[in-house]
């Protein structure tokens, strides 16, 4: 049989699928990308763990990669904040030293959006972004049924718009950033801020905590984690009323970890953005969940990249 | 001759001109949007300056328009903000009555994108933005040699991006909003604000005064009219490098009134741009000027609509 590997790159995690011809994930595993001492060492882990997924019965005829600031046209990452390798990281190039077959790279949020248009939520929709919130504030827009990459394949850093400037200091250096308000890191600050107004709240006290946790104690009522969502729900509403402006997509996918906050992210964020929504973009833009598992979409997306 | 008529609306003026085959505009006139009482007369308008235009030997074959909020969709002009009649506006129904040729509408910023494109600086661009300075901030943007409509017709409305949240009050009700930073009456609250810390400046007490006489000061080294289109320059600067992190276009060109300041306000503009530009996008985005006159872009653009 035919398989892809799809290679989702993420600052805490690497993530290897194999995708079969119909579509679907077949066999997977992970590292800790910050496991590697280096970037030859995390290239070496990659080749092995694709290696350990292939059986003899399978040929491996591509490997598509999603990472964070993965540059199309380069096939290379540049500067991305959160990757613990740092500067100009050749991974196409160095990955074909080690197989033959179609290698291709993009943005890791490219490539959840190639992966919800083809196989999730946003099968029917030509006008749609995808922000997914992890580690970082990623994106990824489709215009007119393409995926946007810009003149130089750099389009789409939405958690680098700056939405509130002065304000909280992002992983780029600049401040304002959309990005330290919705990543994992900006919850935990969100928390942080809100806590001396919530004394008899459940989260006090717990180490380590991350907006799983969170997010758990916001399910189960806990007054200071619900407000948590809610703040960021609004730091997010008021950024996507900003994007509308742009290119006044039928609907913006939500993704990652954060997002498991569901309705109590959502319903804030829609308030806040139809609040702060130019008029004639009121009441039209959906605000939708991912319909793809985050493991599998990062991958189907980065193996649809040479499908 | 077959001739196309190109109609460019704006808040103070609608501007009607001939295009020949060759993508010329042969005659051309105009007439204030205001000086009608309501819509109804203000299309009969239209239709007597474009039948005042076309010769007995010529045939009309199309009328492209340009206009505010102008929505190629629904062919109307819906809620826009600057100009004299409110609401809902059918202008290719309307127009319809009186001709039988082809018609076609939208956006004025659109409208002088496709100008750019078709006949200006953009020509071997497909991936850039035209920012319009004039009673409004407006905007055209193309994407994959595209021009972008966005789901429901509107995408593009950069001017009304919330650059600075909670500064100046914008014409479309909320604050901060690139628009009142950027359009006339922008570049004259800005010379207000400046006018106290320069007490010898040659504009104090002209009245009335636009953007236009402030520039002519400017380029004659009046050193409050240069403050004035230096810190327009930034606001713009701010603005474009957040407008980078969406698509990275190629290019951002300066097109209307207010651009006639020239290096003046471009430079200004870079430098304040690159001082707030993520560092993967430092660099790489020229900011230009329009190559057609203010008159002929839109006209082209608007005609390129049905040509």
């Amino acid at each position: 049989m035919k398989v892809i590997a799809g290679v989702d790159i993420g600052g805490t995690n690497t993530k290897i699928g194999l995708v079969s011809p119909e579509g679907r994930v077949i066999r997977y595993n992970r590292f800790k990308t910050g496991s590697l001492p280096n970037f030859e060492q995390f290239i070496l882990a990659i080749v092995e763990h694709i290696n350990a997924l292939v059986l003899p019965n399978e040929e491996l005829v591509g490997i598509g990669i999603g990472a964070p600031n993965g540059n199309f046209y380069s096939g290379s990452v540049e500067h991305a904040p959160n990757m613990p390798f740092k500067g100009f990281l050749p991974i196409k190039e160095s990955l074909k030293k080690h197989f033959s077959c179609h290698i291709e790279l993009t943005n890791d949020a490219n490539a959840a959006a190639m992966g919800e248009k083809l196989y999730g939520a946003a099968k029917d929709y030509n006008d749609f972004i995808v922000i997914t919130l992890g580690t970082g504030v990623g994106s990824g827009i489709y215009c007119n049924g393409q995926l946007v990459y810009g003149h130089d394949g750099f389009a789409g850093e939405l958690g680098h718009v700056i939405v509130f400037p002065g304000g909280r200091l992002c992983g780029c250096g600049r401040r304002g950033c959309l990005e330290p308000y919705a990543n994992q890191r900006g919850v935990l600050q969100t928390l942080e801020e809100l806590k001396p107004s919530f004394p008899e709240s459940s989260l006090h006290g717990i180490e380590p905590i991350n907006a799983k946790i969170i997010s758990d104690h916001a399910h189960a009522g806990d007054t200071l984690a619900i407000a948590v969502f809610e703040q960021t729900g609004k730091y997010l509403g008021f950024a996507f009323a900003n994007f509308m402006a742009f290119l006044s997509p039928k609907a913006i996918f939500l993704f990652g970890g954060i997002s498991r906050a569901g309705e109590l992210l959502r319903q804030p964020l829609i308030d806040e953005m139809e609040r702060n929504m130019l008029n004639i973009y009121q009441n039209k833009l959906e605000v939708r969940f991912s319909e793809l598992s985050d493991d599998d979409a990062a991958i189907l997306g980065a193996a649809a990249l040479v499908g």
